[in-house]
Protein backbone atom coordinates (compact mmCIF):
# COMPACT_ATOMS: atom_id res chain seq x y z
CA UNK A 1 0.00 0.00 0.00
CA UNK A 2 0.92 3.69 -0.90
CA UNK A 3 1.26 5.35 2.41
CA UNK A 4 1.88 9.29 3.10
CA UNK A 5 4.09 9.97 6.25
CA UNK A 6 3.61 13.76 7.03
CA UNK A 7 5.97 14.95 9.05
CA UNK A 8 9.39 14.21 10.07
CA UNK A 9 9.67 13.90 14.14
CA UNK A 10 10.12 10.97 15.99
CA UNK A 11 5.96 10.07 15.50
CA UNK A 12 6.60 10.28 11.48
CA UNK A 13 9.78 8.42 11.68
CA UNK A 14 8.56 5.73 13.96
CA UNK A 15 5.37 4.67 11.91
CA UNK A 16 7.05 5.20 8.53
CA UNK A 17 10.26 2.89 9.50
CA UNK A 18 7.37 0.26 11.09
CA UNK A 19 5.16 0.86 7.75
CA UNK A 20 8.50 0.19 5.42
CA UNK A 21 9.64 -3.12 7.50
CA UNK A 22 5.72 -4.72 7.00
CA UNK A 23 6.68 -3.86 3.00
CA UNK A 24 4.79 -1.13 2.05
CA UNK A 25 5.75 2.17 0.08
CA UNK A 26 6.65 4.80 1.97
CA UNK A 27 6.97 8.59 1.35
CA UNK A 28 7.50 10.85 4.03
CA UNK A 29 6.79 14.30 3.78
CA UNK A 30 8.32 17.37 5.18
CA UNK A 31 8.02 21.60 4.02
CA UNK A 32 11.18 20.72 1.75
CA UNK A 33 11.46 18.12 -0.75
CA UNK A 34 14.98 17.00 0.52
CA UNK A 35 15.21 18.45 4.63
CA UNK A 36 18.20 16.61 6.30
CA UNK A 37 15.70 15.14 8.56
CA UNK A 38 14.04 13.26 5.80
CA UNK A 39 17.30 11.84 4.25
CA UNK A 40 18.34 10.80 7.48
CA UNK A 41 15.43 8.84 7.83
CA UNK A 42 15.64 7.39 4.47
CA UNK A 43 18.98 6.60 5.25
CA UNK A 44 18.13 4.68 8.83
CA UNK A 45 15.63 2.24 6.37
CA UNK A 46 18.33 1.72 3.87
CA UNK A 47 16.86 3.67 1.19
CA UNK A 48 13.84 1.62 0.93
CA UNK A 49 11.15 4.31 0.82
CA UNK A 50 11.10 7.92 -0.45
CA UNK A 51 11.29 12.14 0.76
CA UNK A 52 9.35 14.90 -0.56
CA UNK A 53 7.35 17.87 0.39
CA UNK A 54 4.11 17.47 2.07
CA UNK A 55 2.25 17.86 -1.20
CA UNK A 56 4.45 15.47 -3.22
CA UNK A 57 4.03 13.31 -0.24
CA UNK A 58 -0.24 13.34 0.20
CA UNK A 59 -0.27 13.26 -3.43
CA UNK A 60 2.34 9.74 -3.29
CA UNK A 61 -0.15 8.35 -0.32
CA UNK A 62 -3.44 6.60 -0.81
CA UNK A 63 -3.91 7.24 2.77
CA UNK A 64 -2.39 9.54 4.67
CA UNK A 65 -0.76 9.81 8.32
CA UNK A 66 -0.76 13.56 9.50
CA UNK A 67 2.17 13.23 12.35
CA UNK A 68 3.25 16.72 11.70
CA UNK A 69 3.41 19.11 15.01
CA UNK A 70 -0.31 19.37 16.06
CA UNK A 71 0.49 23.09 16.87
CA UNK A 72 1.23 23.45 12.85
CA UNK A 73 -0.48 20.61 11.65
CA UNK A 74 -3.50 22.79 9.74
CA UNK A 75 -0.47 24.94 7.81
CA UNK A 76 1.22 21.71 7.03
CA UNK A 77 -2.10 20.20 5.65
CA UNK A 78 -2.48 23.40 3.50
CA UNK A 79 1.15 22.93 2.33
CA UNK A 80 0.24 19.70 1.59
CA UNK A 81 -2.84 21.11 -0.07
CA UNK A 82 -6.70 19.86 -0.66
CA UNK A 83 -6.54 18.76 -3.73
CA UNK A 84 -4.20 16.33 -2.82
CA UNK A 85 -5.94 14.62 0.01
CA UNK A 86 -9.73 15.16 -1.10
CA UNK A 87 -11.56 11.80 -0.38
CA UNK A 88 -8.26 10.06 1.28
CA UNK A 89 -8.53 8.56 4.81
CA UNK A 90 -6.58 10.96 7.31
CA UNK A 91 -5.46 9.60 10.30
CA UNK A 92 -4.31 12.08 12.27
CA UNK A 93 -1.86 11.32 15.08
CA UNK A 94 -0.49 14.63 17.04
CA UNK A 95 -1.92 16.82 19.66
CA UNK A 96 -2.13 20.52 19.63
CA UNK A 97 0.48 20.74 22.41
CA UNK A 98 2.30 24.00 23.13
CA UNK A 99 5.81 23.66 24.76
CA UNK A 100 6.67 27.18 24.34
CA UNK A 101 6.45 27.85 27.79
CA UNK A 102 8.16 24.69 29.01
CA UNK A 103 6.88 21.60 30.36
CA UNK A 104 4.35 20.60 31.25
CA UNK A 105 2.85 22.11 27.45
CA UNK A 106 -0.49 23.49 27.43
CA UNK A 107 -3.11 22.59 24.12
CA UNK A 108 -3.43 25.75 21.44
CA UNK A 109 -7.18 24.33 21.14
CA UNK A 110 -9.17 22.46 24.00
CA UNK A 111 -12.63 22.35 25.30
CA UNK A 112 -14.68 24.25 23.06
CA UNK A 113 -13.29 22.95 19.97
CA UNK A 114 -10.19 20.65 18.79
CA UNK A 115 -7.28 19.72 16.26
CA UNK A 116 -9.50 16.90 14.88
CA UNK A 117 -12.75 18.85 14.35
CA UNK A 118 -10.83 22.09 12.78
CA UNK A 119 -8.72 19.53 10.25
CA UNK A 120 -12.11 18.31 9.35
CA UNK A 121 -13.84 21.75 9.06
CA UNK A 122 -10.69 23.40 7.26
CA UNK A 123 -10.82 19.92 4.60
CA UNK A 124 -13.74 18.56 4.66
CA UNK A 125 -13.25 16.12 1.80
CA UNK A 126 -11.07 14.75 3.70
CA UNK A 127 -12.20 11.29 5.46
CA UNK A 128 -10.06 12.59 9.12
CA UNK A 129 -9.62 9.93 11.98
CA UNK A 130 -7.98 11.08 14.90
CA UNK A 131 -6.23 7.91 16.07
CA UNK A 132 -2.72 7.02 18.33
CA UNK A 133 -2.79 10.37 19.74
CA UNK A 134 -3.57 8.76 23.04
CA UNK A 135 -0.04 6.72 23.18
CA UNK A 136 4.03 7.29 22.87
CA UNK A 137 4.87 6.47 19.16
CA UNK A 138 7.05 3.39 20.72
CA UNK A 139 3.60 2.14 21.90
CA UNK A 140 1.98 2.97 18.36
CA UNK A 141 3.86 0.71 16.97
CA UNK A 142 4.22 -2.30 19.57
CA UNK A 143 0.84 -2.48 21.55
CA UNK A 144 1.84 -5.38 23.15
CA UNK A 145 5.47 -3.91 25.03
CA UNK A 146 2.97 -2.47 27.26
CA UNK A 147 1.88 -5.86 29.19
CA UNK A 148 -1.83 -6.47 30.11
CA UNK A 149 -4.95 -5.09 28.94
CA UNK A 150 -5.65 -1.25 27.59
CA UNK A 151 -7.13 0.39 24.86
CA UNK A 152 -6.86 2.95 21.82
CA UNK A 153 -9.42 5.82 21.14
CA UNK A 154 -10.42 6.76 17.95
CA UNK A 155 -13.34 8.79 16.25
CA UNK A 156 -14.17 10.56 13.17
CA UNK A 157 -17.22 11.62 10.93
CA UNK A 158 -16.93 8.43 8.51
CA UNK A 159 -18.09 5.18 9.98
CA UNK A 160 -16.49 3.28 7.19
CA UNK A 161 -12.82 5.21 7.46
CA UNK A 162 -12.97 4.53 11.34
CA UNK A 163 -13.65 0.97 10.47
CA UNK A 164 -10.55 0.86 7.45
CA UNK A 165 -8.31 2.24 10.41
CA UNK A 166 -9.43 0.23 13.01
CA UNK A 167 -8.42 -2.69 10.46
CA UNK A 168 -4.89 -1.13 9.54
CA UNK A 169 -4.39 -0.73 13.37
CA UNK A 170 -4.39 -4.72 13.64
CA UNK A 171 -3.03 -5.43 10.62
CA UNK A 172 0.27 -3.01 10.83
CA UNK A 173 0.72 -2.73 15.22
CA UNK A 174 -0.83 -5.52 16.60
CA UNK A 175 -3.84 -3.22 18.15
CA UNK A 176 -6.59 -5.91 19.46
CA UNK A 177 -9.66 -5.27 17.57
CA UNK A 178 -11.65 -5.44 20.97
CA UNK A 179 -8.83 -2.28 22.37
CA UNK A 180 -9.87 -0.24 19.74
CA UNK A 181 -12.77 2.33 21.11
CA UNK A 182 -14.78 4.28 18.54
CA UNK A 183 -15.77 6.82 20.84
CA UNK A 184 -18.38 8.43 17.73
CA UNK A 185 -17.54 11.79 15.51
CA UNK A 186 -14.53 13.86 15.19
CA UNK A 187 -15.69 16.25 17.95
CA UNK A 188 -14.95 13.71 20.24
CA UNK A 189 -11.14 14.53 19.48
CA UNK A 190 -12.02 17.32 22.39
CA UNK A 191 -11.60 14.39 24.69
CA UNK A 192 -8.22 12.62 23.57
CA UNK A 193 -6.37 15.77 22.85
CA UNK A 194 -7.92 17.00 26.48
CA UNK A 195 -6.46 13.77 28.08
CA UNK A 196 -2.96 14.86 26.81
CA UNK A 197 -3.48 17.18 30.06
CA UNK A 198 -3.08 14.21 31.72
CA UNK A 199 -1.04 12.15 29.78
CA UNK A 200 2.42 14.84 30.18
CA UNK A 201 1.80 14.51 33.86
CA UNK A 202 1.48 10.87 34.11
CA UNK A 203 4.95 10.62 31.50
CA UNK A 204 6.21 12.80 34.31
CA UNK A 205 5.39 10.99 37.23
CA UNK A 206 5.78 7.44 35.99
CA UNK A 207 9.89 8.38 34.29
CA UNK A 208 8.60 6.73 30.85
CA UNK A 209 6.32 7.62 28.02
CA UNK A 210 5.52 3.87 27.95
CA UNK A 211 2.37 3.38 29.16
CA UNK A 212 -1.16 3.37 28.61
CA UNK A 213 -4.96 3.63 29.52
CA UNK A 214 -7.18 0.58 30.17
CA UNK A 215 -10.82 1.19 31.01
CA UNK A 216 -11.91 -0.73 34.31
CA UNK A 217 -15.64 -1.41 33.96
CA UNK A 218 -18.28 -2.08 36.07
CA UNK A 219 -22.39 -2.53 35.82
CA UNK B 1 -14.16 12.51 63.45
CA UNK B 2 -15.88 15.42 62.21
CA UNK B 3 -16.51 15.80 58.45
CA UNK B 4 -18.03 18.43 56.97
CA UNK B 5 -19.65 17.89 53.15
CA UNK B 6 -20.18 20.90 51.46
CA UNK B 7 -22.82 20.27 48.72
CA UNK B 8 -26.44 18.16 48.53
CA UNK B 9 -25.93 16.72 45.35
CA UNK B 10 -25.62 13.77 44.65
CA UNK B 11 -21.73 13.36 45.07
CA UNK B 12 -22.01 15.20 48.61
CA UNK B 13 -25.04 12.58 49.48
CA UNK B 14 -23.42 9.40 48.86
CA UNK B 15 -19.77 10.47 50.63
CA UNK B 16 -21.79 12.54 53.43
CA UNK B 17 -24.03 8.39 53.76
CA UNK B 18 -21.01 6.41 53.15
CA UNK B 19 -19.29 8.34 56.00
CA UNK B 20 -22.38 8.09 58.88
CA UNK B 21 -22.47 4.53 58.53
CA UNK B 22 -18.91 4.42 59.83
CA UNK B 23 -19.55 6.56 62.39
CA UNK B 24 -18.66 9.53 61.44
CA UNK B 25 -20.08 12.59 62.58
CA UNK B 26 -21.32 14.69 59.77
CA UNK B 27 -22.38 17.81 58.54
CA UNK B 28 -23.82 18.41 54.79
CA UNK B 29 -23.84 22.18 53.79
CA UNK B 30 -25.21 23.82 51.68
CA UNK B 31 -26.57 27.28 50.87
CA UNK B 32 -29.63 27.65 53.51
CA UNK B 33 -29.33 26.34 56.99
CA UNK B 34 -32.46 24.09 55.92
CA UNK B 35 -32.31 23.34 52.59
CA UNK B 36 -34.85 20.80 51.58
CA UNK B 37 -32.13 18.74 49.79
CA UNK B 38 -30.25 18.39 52.96
CA UNK B 39 -33.57 17.38 54.78
CA UNK B 40 -33.84 14.80 52.62
CA UNK B 41 -30.63 13.48 52.77
CA UNK B 42 -30.76 13.22 56.72
CA UNK B 43 -34.36 11.95 56.82
CA UNK B 44 -32.56 8.99 54.18
CA UNK B 45 -29.87 8.38 57.33
CA UNK B 46 -32.24 8.45 59.84
CA UNK B 47 -31.24 11.54 61.77
CA UNK B 48 -28.26 10.45 62.05
CA UNK B 49 -26.14 13.72 61.18
CA UNK B 50 -26.69 17.02 60.71
CA UNK B 51 -27.33 19.73 58.01
CA UNK B 52 -26.41 23.69 58.19
CA UNK B 53 -25.39 26.46 55.83
CA UNK B 54 -21.75 26.28 53.91
CA UNK B 55 -20.69 28.55 56.81
CA UNK B 56 -21.99 26.00 59.70
CA UNK B 57 -20.75 23.04 57.75
CA UNK B 58 -17.29 24.46 57.33
CA UNK B 59 -16.74 25.65 61.26
CA UNK B 60 -18.20 22.34 62.58
CA UNK B 61 -15.65 19.94 59.94
CA UNK B 62 -12.38 18.76 61.58
CA UNK B 63 -12.05 18.05 58.05
CA UNK B 64 -14.09 19.60 54.85
CA UNK B 65 -15.14 17.59 51.59
CA UNK B 66 -15.85 20.24 48.73
CA UNK B 67 -18.86 18.30 46.50
CA UNK B 68 -20.19 21.42 45.65
CA UNK B 69 -20.97 21.98 41.79
CA UNK B 70 -17.66 23.12 40.23
CA UNK B 71 -19.51 25.31 38.48
CA UNK B 72 -19.74 27.39 41.85
CA UNK B 73 -17.07 26.12 44.11
CA UNK B 74 -15.33 29.14 44.36
CA UNK B 75 -18.32 31.06 45.36
CA UNK B 76 -19.88 28.27 47.88
CA UNK B 77 -16.58 28.21 49.67
CA UNK B 78 -16.49 32.14 49.90
CA UNK B 79 -19.66 31.72 51.57
CA UNK B 80 -18.16 28.83 53.89
CA UNK B 81 -15.81 31.76 54.88
CA UNK B 82 -12.14 31.67 55.21
CA UNK B 83 -11.83 31.92 58.69
CA UNK B 84 -13.90 28.31 59.05
CA UNK B 85 -11.86 26.93 56.58
CA UNK B 86 -8.44 27.90 57.45
CA UNK B 87 -5.64 25.14 58.31
CA UNK B 88 -7.93 22.02 57.64
CA UNK B 89 -7.43 19.70 54.86
CA UNK B 90 -10.09 20.24 51.97
CA UNK B 91 -10.99 17.40 49.49
CA UNK B 92 -12.14 18.96 46.43
CA UNK B 93 -14.38 16.55 44.73
CA UNK B 94 -15.99 18.40 41.88
CA UNK B 95 -15.22 18.97 38.22
CA UNK B 96 -15.88 22.70 36.67
CA UNK B 97 -18.20 20.97 34.44
CA UNK B 98 -20.63 23.58 32.56
CA UNK B 99 -23.32 21.93 31.18
CA UNK B 100 -25.26 24.85 30.03
CA UNK B 101 -24.94 24.13 26.54
CA UNK B 102 -25.98 20.17 26.59
CA UNK B 103 -24.14 17.46 26.73
CA UNK B 104 -21.13 16.62 26.63
CA UNK B 105 -20.47 19.69 29.15
CA UNK B 106 -17.14 21.95 28.65
CA UNK B 107 -15.34 23.37 31.62
CA UNK B 108 -15.29 26.77 32.68
CA UNK B 109 -12.03 26.67 33.64
CA UNK B 110 -8.80 24.31 31.80
CA UNK B 111 -5.44 24.60 29.93
CA UNK B 112 -3.71 27.23 31.85
CA UNK B 113 -5.73 26.91 35.01
CA UNK B 114 -7.75 25.13 36.81
CA UNK B 115 -10.40 24.65 39.90
CA UNK B 116 -8.23 22.97 42.06
CA UNK B 117 -5.14 26.35 41.54
CA UNK B 118 -8.39 28.60 41.91
CA UNK B 119 -9.37 27.38 45.29
CA UNK B 120 -5.95 27.31 46.61
CA UNK B 121 -5.14 30.71 45.38
CA UNK B 122 -8.37 32.20 46.73
CA UNK B 123 -7.79 30.45 50.07
CA UNK B 124 -4.07 30.07 50.88
CA UNK B 125 -4.15 28.81 54.41
CA UNK B 126 -6.46 25.98 53.31
CA UNK B 127 -4.69 22.41 52.48
CA UNK B 128 -6.64 21.97 48.92
CA UNK B 129 -6.13 18.38 47.94
CA UNK B 130 -8.06 17.69 44.55
CA UNK B 131 -9.05 13.77 45.05
CA UNK B 132 -11.84 11.96 43.38
CA UNK B 133 -12.83 13.63 40.81
CA UNK B 134 -11.51 11.09 38.06
CA UNK B 135 -14.51 8.71 39.76
CA UNK B 136 -18.54 8.40 39.99
CA UNK B 137 -19.70 9.13 43.09
CA UNK B 138 -20.87 5.03 43.82
CA UNK B 139 -17.00 4.57 42.57
CA UNK B 140 -15.82 6.52 45.11
CA UNK B 141 -17.02 4.93 48.37
CA UNK B 142 -16.89 1.91 46.42
CA UNK B 143 -14.14 1.37 44.59
CA UNK B 144 -14.12 -2.84 44.46
CA UNK B 145 -17.85 -2.42 42.38
CA UNK B 146 -14.97 -1.89 39.64
CA UNK B 147 -12.94 -5.66 38.93
CA UNK B 148 -9.74 -5.31 38.13
CA UNK B 149 -6.50 -2.97 38.33
CA UNK B 150 -7.81 0.71 38.30
CA UNK B 151 -6.44 4.21 40.21
CA UNK B 152 -7.00 7.12 41.85
CA UNK B 153 -5.26 10.45 41.16
CA UNK B 154 -4.51 12.50 43.90
CA UNK B 155 -2.79 16.08 43.50
CA UNK B 156 -1.55 19.51 46.05
CA UNK B 157 1.01 21.47 47.53
CA UNK B 158 0.55 19.76 51.32
CA UNK B 159 2.24 16.43 51.10
CA UNK B 160 1.24 15.99 54.61
CA UNK B 161 -2.39 16.55 54.04
CA UNK B 162 -2.49 14.70 50.52
CA UNK B 163 -1.04 11.50 53.01
CA UNK B 164 -3.64 11.75 55.02
CA UNK B 165 -5.77 12.16 52.62
CA UNK B 166 -4.65 9.13 50.70
CA UNK B 167 -4.77 7.25 54.32
CA UNK B 168 -8.72 8.38 54.56
CA UNK B 169 -9.36 6.72 51.21
CA UNK B 170 -8.19 3.59 52.20
CA UNK B 171 -9.83 3.71 55.47
CA UNK B 172 -13.00 4.72 54.65
CA UNK B 173 -13.98 3.62 51.30
CA UNK B 174 -11.47 0.63 50.62
CA UNK B 175 -8.76 2.38 47.80
CA UNK B 176 -5.69 0.70 48.18
CA UNK B 177 -2.50 2.46 49.15
CA UNK B 178 -0.79 1.56 46.06
CA UNK B 179 -3.91 2.81 43.79
CA UNK B 180 -3.78 6.18 44.77
CA UNK B 181 -1.48 8.24 42.61
CA UNK B 182 0.13 11.49 43.98
CA UNK B 183 0.85 13.65 40.68
CA UNK B 184 2.54 16.33 42.70
CA UNK B 185 1.45 20.09 43.41
CA UNK B 186 -2.04 21.39 42.86
CA UNK B 187 -1.42 22.51 39.14
CA UNK B 188 -1.97 18.85 38.43
CA UNK B 189 -5.59 19.59 38.79
CA UNK B 190 -5.30 20.56 34.80
CA UNK B 191 -4.93 17.36 34.39
CA UNK B 192 -6.95 15.21 36.93
CA UNK B 193 -10.01 18.12 35.34
CA UNK B 194 -9.06 17.99 31.78
CA UNK B 195 -9.55 14.10 32.07
CA UNK B 196 -13.34 14.97 32.24
CA UNK B 197 -14.01 15.72 28.82
CA UNK B 198 -12.62 12.28 27.85
CA UNK B 199 -14.51 10.76 30.87
CA UNK B 200 -18.04 12.45 29.99
CA UNK B 201 -17.59 10.96 26.73
CA UNK B 202 -16.41 7.27 28.13
CA UNK B 203 -19.88 7.40 30.16
CA UNK B 204 -21.70 8.10 26.81
CA UNK B 205 -19.88 5.32 25.20
CA UNK B 206 -19.57 2.72 27.51
CA UNK B 207 -23.57 3.38 28.99
CA UNK B 208 -22.56 3.47 32.59
CA UNK B 209 -20.05 5.90 35.04
CA UNK B 210 -18.82 2.91 36.40
CA UNK B 211 -15.39 2.46 35.10
CA UNK B 212 -12.16 3.54 36.16
CA UNK B 213 -8.80 3.97 34.46
CA UNK B 214 -5.91 1.09 34.91
CA UNK B 215 -2.46 2.37 33.66
CA UNK B 216 -0.84 -0.04 32.29
CA UNK B 217 2.95 0.36 32.53
CA UNK B 218 5.61 -0.51 30.08
CA UNK B 219 9.39 0.16 30.53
Amino acid sequence: MKIAVLGTGMVGNTLATKLVQLGHQIMVGSRTANSSAGQEWLRSVGGKGQIGTFADTAAFGEIVLDCTNGANSIEALRQAGAANLRGKVLIQVGNPLDFSKGMPPTLTVCNTDSLGEQTQHEFPDVRVVKALNTVNCDVMVNPSSVPGEHELLICGNDAGAKAQVAGWLSEWFGWKPESIIDLGDISNSRGTEMFLALWVRLWGKFGTPHFNIHFARGK
